[in-house]
């Protein structure tokens, strides 16, 4: 006999078991329901593309993050590391069919050959969504508002989405005579969450050379905190008179107007001025959203505004707004937080296999009951009654069906609800009104 | 400026656009819920595997199908050429731990570097399903229910599953005298739709040294067309001695029984003794699939029982059946054939903005009514009514609905039916039962 292989996933990547799986497929079809009762239109690209379009203007550190090989056919390819350049690149190439604007969604894995740990693998899934060919508030809005409802979709109660505009910092740090200093200094507070005030003033002295003052100044008023409308009417009276910021700040203004009056309760929403993500890409309002239990994994869903998604491929300016919902990393976090239901098995029912001459009667009734939505499984052995229901219950069915000799003379059926142990005979005809009230029930 | 990167993708390869994705997604939740309905639990694994895993004991004429290259940390790894290679590794790695029987289903892109073209891509969806850890032909039978299940669900009318166990055609060529040629015999019997009776016969007569009346009685018994227990019994009478086809006898008749008694039309049913794909790797029941009305793009969803998954990876021996369903050979079929909606939004109704500062009235009446379950879209600019009704039109929405300032003095909505150009005005409180009998009757 020949050696064995030892079976194995590659460091970084993981199986999905039923037990995880059916979780990721609920959560996808949550993101695919909220996304499309926005009108946001599925697309899919490919998982691999030429490297020189994966890579586009990233440097060489991006190198050891990007998969890449030469294919047979001696193409220099890439498997894509997030769906934006990917997207990019797909709205160079048909922008002209599909039209502005465009809303689409993208469900995928993407890859990284990054350090992993906590949570964090070098294939994940991401859940994008964008509106593009448009620069109009109303899509901003709107992003806001799919992201709670995609929060909500997927169970959460308690979260809150942080928004921010860079047009507002952008213009105060104008208003402050540090216009040229914009780039390292939001890189700096960029860090806040992770080394504190003291240390993003250091680098702010260091890398921008702004004097204390005017650090303490600028982090007083991106760590400003209250109710939304107050911080906004300050940073009104404050800023009001330059047309960046006023133009950010009339955004933000209408963003939480909107969104109120669509019915989004105001905590859900919170202006944090501090949040400057994607530094080199975002223009605009600025998307984070934090599990209020479980901050320490981050952001699980984040974007925001830009001025030109697809400068790379084409000369069409593209703007556009919208976010990524970090699907695996959610997951994992529930999967801590023991949020995740315990059933093996998308079925509620079993029908025990009672004796092999009766499997089209078994097939039989199955058929009628997926023929009205409910999933049926038939064990595949006849063997005992016992081990079978043990199965079932080891599997998470919420219900078997038993019916043998007896049962078939009397044309009737054995109900077994597994979780309560207790069972009812019914007939053949009033078999599917039982399971379901039952069902119902548990 | 620099210079524009040309997008474009790899050969071989191929965006997905919104006219596309919505049926190929329709297509997977499809296949996702006949699945489930059976109990099939659904498991992911992952797109890279170390290279020896994904190779097996594939020769070196494999090596251009499969993408393979060596990582950052120097380990030689491979994109999946189909699931049910990872399957065997991860049914050794977890079995234990699942239990038997074990039923999963499988959906997910495969990679091959081969030769393209007619439906072929480089990249494709497949959708398994198997039951391991159990002989029982109760499996078997399942899996021609579920494939006639699936097909039924994508909306197929017109197909037909072809069956036949490996079994049979064993037995009879042992009772020929001829168990030492199997393979060859099977090898050539297998290009039948290809190359045509005669070939066939002079391949056997070249590679398995029969005689030209044995090819040709193989031959005809192959070719065996009528009713299908009328095959059975004629199988029966002239080879039931052969303990080997007594049994392949004996397991399709229970077949064919079962899919009968389950409610399948007898038609979309048929004994075909000359198929017998994956010759090294199916040992009983075989199952091809083809659409009536397009039998040239092959078989659509295939499989077979065998006797052992997972050899390569463990010693416990994991015997199954189960079927792929090659979903995107499937798409470009129907795309080919005109079958494919032509609507590119997921969503029925747009909220026209007739002016910005209604905007927070708009996003609040169309989340009322994804609240219901309606697909809504707010335009995302405020602009002249003529170019927003377009859009809606270009894109296939079915249901306008518009609000400026008379109809909100007066608590009222423009309900617009685009497809007969037809529109009613009803009270704000009245918008959702409106949309809702509009929708049923379009």
């Amino acid at each position: 006999m020949a050696e064995l292989i030892q079976p194995r996933t590659l460091k970084g990547f993981r199986d999905y078991l039923p037990a995880l799986m059916l979780p990721r497929e609920h959560l996808l079809e949550q993101a695919r329901r909220v996304y499309r009762s926005y009108g946001f239109a599925p697309i899919d690209t490919p998982a691999l593309e030429y490297a020189e379009i994966l890579r586009g203007k990233a440097g060489e550190e991006s190198d050891k993050l990007i998969y890449q090989f030469t294919d047979h056919g001696g193409r220099d390819v890439a498997l894509r590391f997030d769906l934006t350049v990917p997207f990019a690149r797909f709205a160079a190439q048909y922008i002209g069919q599909l039209g502005t604007p465009f809303k689409r969604y993208h469900m995928g894995p993407v890859w990284r050959g990054e350090n992993t740990g906590h949570g964090r693998y070098r294939e994940f899934w991401q859940c994008d969504f964008d509106t593009i060919g448009t620069t109009s508030n109303a899509a901003d809005i709107e992003a806001a508002l799919v992201i709670h409802d995609l929060m909500r979709a997927l169970g959460f109660e308690r979260f809150e989405i942080r928004i921010n505009n860079r047009l507002v910092l952008n213009g105060l740090l104008e208003q402050f005579g540090l216009a040229n200093q914009v780039v390292p200094l939001l890189r700096a507070l960029d860090k806040l969450p992770k080394i504190g005030a003291e240390a993003v003033m250091a680098e702010m002295a260091e890398k921008a050379g702004v004097t204390r003052a005017q650090a303490e100044r600028i982090l007083a008023l991106a760590q400003t905190h209250g109710d939304n409308r107050e911080i906004l009417d300050r940073l009104q009276r404050e800023f009001g008179d330059n047309p960046r910021a006023a133009d950010g700040i009339a955004r933000l203004r209408e963003l939480v107007a909107v969104v109120h009056d669509a019915g989004v309760p105001d905590e859900r929403i919170r202006l944090d001025l501090s949040i400057a993500r994607g530094l080199d890409y975002y223009t605009g309002t600025i998307y984070e959203t934090f599990l209020t239990d479980k901050p320490d994994i981050g952001s699980v869903c984040s974007g925001g505004r830009y001025d030109n998604l697809a400068s790379l491929y084409t000369k069409q300016v593209l703007p556009g707004v919208g976010a990524s919902l970090g699907l695996d990393r959610l997951l994992a976090a529930m999967e801590e937080m023991n949020l995740l239901p315990k059933a093996k098995t998308p079925a509620p029912v079993l029908i025990v296999q009672f004796a092999a001459e009766h499997l089209g009667a078994y097939q039989s009734m199955a058929r009628r009951l997926r023929g009205e939505g409910i999933g049926v499984e038939v064990y595949p052995e006849a063997k005992k009654v016992g081990p079978q229901l043990k199965y079932a219950e080891s599997r998470g069915f919420r219900i078997a069906l038993i019916a043998g000799p007896d049962e078939f003379a009397q044309g009737m059926w054995q109900v077994k609800d597994l979780a309560r142990r207790e069972q009812i005979n019914v007939l053949d005809s009033e078999v599917a009104a039982a399971v379901r009230k039952l069902l119902s029930t548990i």
